[in-house]
């Protein structure tokens, strides 16, 4: 089963349909589906677990308690970017929204980069058919470690290209001197189909190295046609390589403009960006655990980003992933449900700009790395969940059918196999051999708000909310409380 | 049958589909439809004028002239708002490619108000919950005619309003030396239902006048929530009524962010526009005339307007109504089909900030109205076509059935009569009583980019951009090739 089954219309496979809802209503589902849960399943998840799993996910659904930190995340403390105050301001919010939940609360010290946005502007001076004396406007937003231009700016001519391979075969003489402007489309059809995350890993690529590439043969800065669907003149930001100049992502209209002119004839672009890398800042991983009442050593951990980017306010990327992470604490306090194993909830720092707050975290923690039970990260949005993407033995997953079962009421029941860690700042967990879990969101619309101004508040919907928290607070009370750890 | 009706699934009413086809494929059609056209209809759209207008139809929906010139003025030439030298060059170039099509071509000299955009920025200083020595950015946009702040901006606590009579229940107490926002939502779910342009209406009021009512009770500076539906940080500016203080449009996110944060307390706001009112300038309308061979006094005038707002290129509004109007000259040119009456294309300059172009074309000829035998527009999209907008009598609504038979093929059957002039630029006209239609297109998605940035040439599907030049042109044809003038 690929990741493009998981839209299709059957999100899972038929072995898991068999199973459904037997375990939480017996009596009921017992008549609906003739097979049996396995031993072993049996063995696992006794039906007092079963039920305090329903009885989380009723919490769950029923709870605003995620929307109204998501929403003070947000919109009281606003865009989190990497090194700035704000992302520092959420961690020791958080952290105290945990000590109020009664959690043992440590912030980790994490050396992180800050990199801030300046003056974005640009202009074209010269194209095929311009009113003398005029001048067209271009909407762009610097990439994450561009470098600068001067304050006044810098011009050049536009060359245009689709591909890595069109770039090469330009080579140095053409493209030195030049602005190069990547126009790899984003495809939203194929976002549309269910496969975004597909989509955006074969734009993101231009991104990532474009810029660089360019810089290798001499260009003065680089464009990239924004990574996303929306079309509405919205440019989305995002990493990019280090490439010693100036690069930014314009909007797709932008790109097409470009694109048409400069096949017309010269194109000549004005372009100011006076982004700045400034020293690094201290800010915190929030690290807050409700102990195990029976093996306190061994370590669940439900997890989201702190830091967003800085043109919106990181709603669906990723103060959702935190905030959902935070309500399975939540829930289990409410409930009194005393987890068997320890549930560590992580706000992570810095997974944008670097991995600066993963990377301290495995600096001091992969000694214990063998212990870890489980360890999930939402970073995907909070559109209605589908399921998990899990990185463990196909034995781990099938003892996993039971927690199917009782997420089958609200359609999260997918457990994906992948062979890549289903989380960045999971990776590290994940390579170290323990069971990594990514909560997957229907991801048709992600990447259209992704990494833009548009990524706010309204764009999460509090039902779907709550559902990736039911989802989230089930599948880690299940990793802390079934009988046995997961297999490895 | 309200205009609620037009996106019903039952676009018209029963009597338009009992004469569907009939006079097109008179063979065919007879079988379907039993009932005969009237005598009268049969008098006015003789066989060869039905053939006529059935090729026009066809040549339309197979040519992408209209498409062509859309990209020019959009691409080439760029924004257009009234005053700018693109606005005039427009007028040019417009003028210019009518003449190639064998028009007599007659740029009319308007005096037109000249109104530019400055900086514009704003930013909350102060407010619940705010990381100390941070502020949020607020996105927004002047609106038309807006007086300016000093290039320092102004500071100003903020009071949001839902309604006029909130504004006024708060009165000069609460109100003066504060910024005013209103927050009238535009209902999205009535666009959706098809209801976009009353939702519309609903919503304007407070971009309209809501500055004025501002002013009036000391407030220092207004801010209406966008008028449109999209929720990408978009903000859609538009005319207000001079109110002397500054006056922009927030983006819907913008609005929930100011209106959630001061329902919690104090928010105080740093606003800077720096428009400014530059003296008036000479521009344009383009009148063209394919002249009549029989009755070269009688005129059917094909319109859209030339000026745009300067946010984005005025593809939508309304570069498609002007190429639409040109496509109809271009057609009938390329058929060799001679109207009988007189065929004008006028492209107007300035329907967005005053309508100067409309008033000096009605200064100069309104003494010949009496002889016009119809005005169409199209300025609400280039959408897929639904029909026409009508002011006319009910006598001549009943003529034009045959033209809704030739239309159906493309959906585009609607003959709505409305009790308003069904087009700005048009008014004058249809207040003198000639016959006057609205070219109406699907506008569900209309005000998602109307007035914004991202009103742009992506957002024009050339099929549908095809289809309204058939609607236009065939309308236009049968009003200056029908056997009588339209009746009063």
């Amino acid at each position: 089963m690929t990741k493009a089954f998981r839209f299709s219309g059957f999100p899972f496979p038929s072995f898991v349909t068999s199973i459904a809802l037997l375990l939480v209503s017996p009596g009921i589902a017992a008549a609906q589906n003739p097979l049996q849960p396995s031993p072993a399943n049996q063995q696992s998840f006794p039906l007092l677990l079963l039920q305090q799993l329903s009885a989380i996910k009723a919490a769950a659904l029923n709870d605003d308690y995620a929307y109204r930190q998501l929403a003070h995340l947000t919109e009281n403390i606003g865009p989190r970017p990497t090194g700035s105050p704000q992302a520092t301001a959420a961690a020791q919010y958080v952290a105290g929204e945990l000590r109020k939940l009664g959690l043992e609360v440590h912030l980790q010290e994490v050396t992180v980069p800050h990199w801030v946005r300046g003056a974005e502007s640009a202009a074209l001076l010269e194209y095929p058919g311009m009113v003398p004396g005029t001048t067209q406007k271009i909407v762009l937003t610097a990439l994450g470690g561009s470098s600068g231009t001067s304050a006044d700016g810098l011009t050049a001519d536009v060359v245009t290209v689709d591909s890595f391979e069109e770039l090469q075969a330009l080579g140095p003489d053409k493209v030195a001197g030049k602005i190069v402007l990547f126009n790899e489309l984003y495809d939203k059809q194929k976002a549309a189909a269910g496969l975004a995350f597909p989509a955006y890993g074969e734009a993101v690529r231009y991104r990532v190295s474009g810029p660089k590439a360019a810089a290798d043969l001499g260009a003065v800065a680089a464009l990239v046609r924004s990574v996303g669907s929306a079309d509405y003149r919205l440019p989305h930001t995002g990493m990019s390589t280090a490439a010693g100049i100036p690069a930014a992502a314009v909007t797709a209209e932008d790109a097409d403009l470009i694109v048409h002119l400069a096949a017309e004839g010269k194109v000549r672009m004005h372009l100011t960006l006076t982004p700045q890398k400034l020293p690094d800042e201290t800010s915190y991983n929030v690290i807050a655990d409700l102990k195990g009442s029976e093996h306190p050593e061994q370590i669940v951990v439900v997890s989201g980003h702190l830091d967003s980017w800085d043109l919106g306010t990181g709603a669906i990327d990723d103060g959702a992933g935190v905030v959902i992470a935070m309500e399975t604490a939540e829930i289990l306090q409410r409930l009194h449900l005393r987890p068997a194993r320890t549930l560590r909830v992580i706000a992570w720092m810095d997974e944008e700009t670097g991995g600066s707050g993963s990377k301290a975290y495995t600096a001091e923690y992969s000694a214990d790395f063998a212990h870890y039970v489980g360890a999930i990260e939402s970073d995907s949005g909070a559109a209605h969940p589908l399921g998990f993407d899990v990185k463990a033995t196909p034995a781990a997953l099938d003892a996993l059918h039971p927690v199917q079962s009782v997420l089958q009421s609200i359609g999260a029941t997918v457990l994906e196999p992948t062979t890549y860690p289903p989380g960045a700042d999971i990776e590290a967990m994940s390579n170290a051999g323990v069971p990594a879990f990514g909560l997957t969101q229907d991801g048709r619309t992600y990447f259209n708000y992704h990494h833009s101004a548009a990524d706010t508040l309204d764009k999460v919907v509090p039902a779907e909310l709550r559902e990736n928290a039911a989802a989230m607070a089930v599948m880690a009370y299940a990793l802390t409380n079934m009988k046995d750890p997961l297999p490895r």
